[in-house]
């Protein structure tokens, strides 16, 4: 697969996607969005690849959507704006909770781990609040930048935002539209900061153990009901725990699960 | 309009009401909840205000019920008892939520900073939880207090402060009915602590700023969407968020966003 | 009452329910299962007691399902797999969440104080995140443990973990099964760290100060506000809240909320 917007490359089972308009700062725009999703579902079918990090080419990771796109929209050029959404296409219940544009993410049974490298705005910051996992480099900046552009909150951030930082972290930084750094964002719980200094290579290693160490197959049952559980009642929940506890003793994880824990020895989970 | 329980103070465009019994520590009485809600209702309207700050006279914010309100009731005297609150005069589905004594405040298009510049208890803290944004002068006192008079966590207070600070800070707070001191309610991230040298004027700057540089049609809108997704679920909030986009495209506010962004200059957003 | 898995002890108004199977690090039986439901049980209808602390004998909290049972469960035996859960017994609306195994904790009209002495993992952690507070001896271990064994997100835990973390850090700590040490637990605000010396002492006194000077009465209402405001919207939430507090004007307690305020003396509250 060949991509314009983005690059993939695969180390052991780690999938990293790299948004790739660098002297853009990556800017959002169609084509990456198509491409991204492509990169990440293909993914999600590829049982070698067991985490999924996403980060940004040359200095910035996604500086939000081009600006030619948004001076197009200002001057009147309807569908030149940025790109509809996918409608939620038939999808009901819980699962039109993971119709849309990135909410999809949510329901990719690996995990994501967004390594924001360089500033990160609007529709970027979009995209990395619906990754599991968000990581920053030290000293690079961040903002939501709908307010001053005179946008509002798009693309389930108002929704998302609050659920990750609480209503009023996540009024201020909406309403505001400010620009933090780094280590204020970590101060939030909005993103984990590491070092500039071999960032990627970090975020890497850290989706690297939490894959190498932990069933596949758990991990894909459990991001799930984690989501979910944000749209259910504790009741429904619980039943659902109960019968994926059920479906799981009669995998070949669990039965891995408990020999190398009672061998004492590094875990060789399949993933079914 | 003439005041009472409260006086009003605009400076710029950021109006400040102040609670204003301060030989009572500004306890809450039946014309104070009048006076106030016709004070934010004539702010929401009047287009020269873009945001509000709530403050006491003296050296309290609010002490909570009227002792003597409260004493009254303790003898039998039910009419004389805290005000009995609206009902929810009819508003149906995400609308009953705001229908409430101080759930409207949620609904008002402008930011509410509560400016916590002393004591504050019981029905006082009920109504800065429904301010946006709540900043405290240091080495000030905070409590529940109901617990601690045999009552129960009044006006939403149980439904909204769990979600401020999580459940388990919320069921401490309001279990044990004990005193913190701002520095205990920063570290919960119910409020901002704020020196008390300057610590009004503190708190109008950072409104004036807010709202100096971000669209207000934006504000209005986002504070909204950000309220409403805690009543909804992400595909609701989603769509709601595209038809916003789209109507934002038309407005003055995304122009001048887009305008003075590519020239340099500071943003003159007009609100439409 | 004489039990073989727990032990039960009471000092003042505090009821300390141990976990009693040390050489196996109190894991997880279903003879400690019911008698240790019992034991709230009873401790609920008894007014004498007011706070209720679980702790576990030896260095151990616990350590999850006994590995005997999930030995036998990988080696195909059905019902020897950890107890399966009871159903939620017809129960409808909010109740049917206060229905599940520990889910029934959250309905409990007392405080309960988990004091995590030692090593926690697994269900012992289910168990855990449905007491209202959670105190950890500094130096100790928590996991998760499930995606380690194969299994999924258990007995609730999907649900309460992230509206106690967010939904990060729950990802984060189910994902991974990593174990955690006592401070890096209390940053993410999962626990509060204690001195290991004194250390169920300190939790027992805690429980104590909390319901020596708050009315009974309250603290039962208020928890139950608490959590069904988790399954609520705020009209609903609000509308409750005023019956129950027209209810808390007729009640005793509140009579010696104020009367102890007026006479500045501690209160005696009955509960009534």
């Amino acid at each position: 697969m060949t991509y314009q917007d983005i690059t993939t490359s695969t180390e052991g089972r780690v999938l990293t996607i790299t948004l790739n308009r660098p002297d853009r700062l990556n800017a959002w725009t169609h084509r990456m969005e198509s491409e991204f999703r492509k990169a990440v579902e293909s993914a999600e079918a590829d049982e070698n690849v067991r985490a999924i990090v996403v980060t940004g080419a040359g200095r910035g990771f996604c500086a939000g959507a081009d600006m030619d796109i948004l001076e197009a929209g200002a001057a009147g050029a309807a569908d030149t704006t940025i790109p509809s959404p996918p409608a939620s296409s038939g999808a009901t219940g819980i699962q039109a909770n993971y119709a849309w544009r990135f909410s999809y993410l949510l329901r990719v049974r690996k995990p994501i781990f967004a390594a924001i490298n360089g500033p990160i705005a609007g529709i970027g910051l979009c995209m990395a609040v619906f990754c599991d996992f968000r990581y920053m480099a030290e000293g690079q900046k961040l903002t939501t930048a709908f307010a001053k552009r005179g946008l509002i909150a798009e693309h389930g951030i108002s929704w998302m935002l609050p659920r990750l930082v609480g209503p009023t972290h996540a009024l201020e930084l909406l309403l505001s539209a400010r620009t933090l750094v780094t280590a204020e964002a970590a101060s939030l719980g909005l993103v984990k900061a590491l070092p500039g200094e071999g960032f990627l290579a970090a975020v890497q290693a850290l989706a690297r153990d939490m894959t190498d160490n932990a069933s596949p197959r758990s991990i894909g049952v459990i991001k799930r009901q984690v989501y979910d559980s944000l749209f259910q009642d504790l009741d429904t929940a619980w039943r659902r725990a109960d019968e994926e506890m059920q479906a799981s003793f009669a995998s070949e994880d669990f039965r891995e699960g408990v020999a190398h824990f009672l061998e004492k020895r590094a875990p060789a989970f399949t993933g079914r």
